[in-house]
């Protein structure tokens, strides 16, 4: 990779995080919370080696698709690094593994926390939190593109890199626009639901909420996630646009635009939906003997569901007490995940959909070995480099799954913590199961494993590739 | 399919289960047991039925693949049935589903148990058991081919859609003399097993042991399995002969023929005891703290590994007591199984190195887009077709895993238990964590939840697809 161009570009990203900390630093001087100088450090330490970085001179300025990811991988790991610093000089969480987590797990909208009485921290640093949620969920770079104009080969790379899903949806042939629109929805949908959650509880928490709802992050500023409420309506809204952001953003372009016959086409959407609401159906009919009624078991599963699939990880209720049938289903749910192109995190319905196809494609195939079928998506062939990615995707998702599971079991906890830990983390949701339940909380594991479960958010939140090449030596290699 | 060409083709096999049942009736006889009618009826009832579809008059005869899919996924199902009757009329298991289960569970070599007793039961139904797991392990159909010379294109077709690996291996152009030289050497190792095991421990139970360990299979007629000795010599001797079971049998072929070097040069081979030796000493090192030295501990890492690595399933100690990390241990291998071509199940080692070859090869293309990497194994390129079908292969092994969980877990038993008796059933194991340890037992499953363990159980042996297409509706359309 050439250094001095991707450490280059790094440097311009972290003015960006720099005034993202402007945020939470306003809300630290308007509550006068006395704790100003934990954004105040991170913001002038990110200056000045963004400063720094300025000075490097590439002889090579050509960005290649391997420089994308890197920058991507790398960029994300140091903006980590130094969103951990609020934590850190707030004595939040004066661990610096403790630090890292919480902001890996902000930034990869997993949602996954050590911290063990949210409701005492500082308010700034709640929002802090949430912020890392909502940047976290449409992505650092697509955010970064969208507010300053690039013309060149590298927004593509970075954007390529940075999203969620198979490919980056070409909403016009403008990289700049394209993310300016992602955002201006992103940014329409936030407010939206901001306001509707202002009529019903405080404006600090609808902010909070609203944030990383959209980002399908889950932080909570209770320490029961949502359940603390108690209220259908806060529910029914949280769940419902927990949903939406779990759709592929290019469907809401359409809407926009009056296509809405094509975005009702997309297969994607319709399998999303019919798991979603199949999953939800299920789990009500097998939670109805602790519920009072139908209406409240249904209430309860889709709220969970939703939560559970579209990766955000809130809770309104403790659901390691619900029936192993009822957690299989929510297992299944963390494994598939969200959409493509959406905020949500797992392996994505559009992937398992072409697994699936794949399947059937190969039972025909042993039937009629004469017989060629070709695999269709959105009505689109499948290409062999496209199918070919897809399960490379699948293996290497499995694989860090287990061996992230195996790793962090050297701290003793039972497997379904340690399995569902690992899960709930490469699918970037936040709650698992047993240990690290509802009510259960990220503090119980050693920092090494706090590490492992920090590498594998970054991993899972940018779809694996560009972290996992940063652990392949070729990468290093000058050509 | 073709109906009266298939079912005609079942016909002649079960004149071979009729024929194998002999064997359990002479020890019935010898041993004055008075149950000797629960290997006459169904031996007759065989006969009989054979006899009649002997009348089929199949207006094509031609013999297409999915005939030989079809025949093969039909004939275990049928084969287990009548393997049942014994059990029923014996009295050991008179209920259906019981006697099903423990039928497939010998033939497809998993090894799990329903019979809460086994010290109890006749000596004749005990070798039964042991005999099912035997013929399962080198393939019922491998077996008949073996003994009836056919020269017609059928023979090819079900050795393809029973053999356990990805390819049958081409030991020799002629099919029946492949089939007979597999024979041969399996018989002289399992001769050899029986002749080390007589040295120390009574004829009869050498003769099961030897005949369960030469399936991989892992049915025992002492409760405690293998820790019933408490004999170092009896695991030792077993763990090396199941470690020799769970290798392709090519490899011996080649030894046998004096080509030793190219036998040697088998990558699956080498991956195959790497990861059996890695997964022993991490076992030994974790285990250290229960057993009194690394020696005892490393004995009884072995042993497990081995056991679960081959999907055998024996148990020389109770793994349920050990720490997480080994349990993450024996769940990775139970993933991974033996080789192909061999007796063991589980996705095997050639299949899992061309899902690593291929995340290394993306990882590299997402580096360097315009590097052309080809996947090799056994210095073979690795065919698109071939990496098509491994992959689906994964998916179906993940989807049949997760799916059959969760249809168990309507019993109410924790995650731990149904997930690991899923993977224990799909990788034709035996035993699994939790409830189903191995001092556990199926037993305590409802009888839906054990025909779904008989069915995947019999998916997995069939490495999938023979059971799969039987699900397809178009299997059933005439053309």
């Amino acid at each position: 990779m050439n250094y001095k161009l991707v450490f280059k570009t790094i440097g311009k990203l972290l003015q960006v995080e720099a005034a993202l900390l402007v945020f939470p630093l306003i809300f630290s001087l308007f509550y006068k919370e006395k704790i100003s100088y934990s954004f105040l450090i991170p913001i002038a330490i990110l200056l000045l080696v963004s400063r720094g970085l300025s000075f490097l001179k590439p002889k090579e300025t050509k960005f290649y698709a391997k420089d994308g990811f890197a920058t991507v991988g790398i960029s994300w790991i140091i903006f980590s690094i130094f969103g951990a610093l609020p934590f850190i000089l707030s004595n939040t969480l004066p661990n610096f593994f403790d630090a890292f987590f919480e902001a890996a797990s902000g930034f990869t909208t997993t949602g996954s926390t050590v911290i063990t009485d949210i409701e005492i921290v500082p308010k700034s640093i709640q929002l802090w939190r949430s912020l890392t949620n909502w940047v976290g969920g449409m992505g650092i770079l697509v955010f970064i593109i969208a507010i300053i104009p690039q013309t060149n080969s590298r927004s593509i790379y970075l954007l390529k890199a940075e999203s969620t899903g198979m490919k980056v949806g070409k909403l016009t042939s403008k990289i700049t626009l394209s993310a300016r629109i992602l955002y201006l929805i992103y940014i329409g949908l936030t407010l939206l639901l901001l306001i509707l959650l202002s009529l019903k509880i405080p404006f600090f928490d609808s902010l909070n909420y609203a944030l990383s709802s959209a980002g399908t992050g889950g932080f909570a500023i209770h320490n029961t996630s949502i359940a603390y409420y108690s209220s259908a309506y806060v529910e029914i809204v949280i769940a419902i646009f927990i949903t939406i952001f779990g759709i592929n953003f290019n469907i809401f372009y359409l809407i926009i635009i009056g296509n809405i016959k094509q975005a009702l086409k997309s297969e994607e959407l319709r399998y999303y939906l019919l798991i979603l609401f199949g999953a939800t159906i299920l789990i009500a009919l097998n939670t109805l003997s602790i519920y009072t009624n139908f209406t409240s078991a249904l209430r309860f599963s889709y709220f969970q569901s939703a939560s559970i699939m579209t990766t955000t990880g809130f809770s309104s209720v403790d659901f390691n007490t619900w029936s192993n049938f009822s957690k299989w289903i929510l297992i299944i749910l963390m494994v598939i995940g969200g959409s493509a192109g959406s905020t949500a995190g797992g392996i994505k319905v559009s992937r398992i959909m072409i697994y699936f196809k794949t399947i059937i494609k190969e039972i025909k195939h042993t039937i009629n070995p004469n017989h060629i079928s070709i695999i269709t998506f959105e009505e689109k062939k499948i290409e062999e480099s496209t199918s070919k990615g897809v399960f490379a995707y699948l293996s290497a998702y499995l694989f860090i799954l287990v061996i992230a599971a195996l790793l962090i079991s050297i701290d003793g906890h039972d497997i379904v913590t340690n399995f569902t830990a690992s899960l709930s983390s490469i699918s970037n949701i936040g709650p698992g199961l047993s240990m690290v339940g509802p009510l259960g909380n990220y503090s119980i594991f050693s920092n090494f494993s706090k590490i492992i479960l920090s590498i594998v958010m970054l991993t899972g939140r940018l779809e694996l590739f560009p972290i996992l090449i940063l652990f392949s030596p070729s990468l290093y290699k000058n050509n």
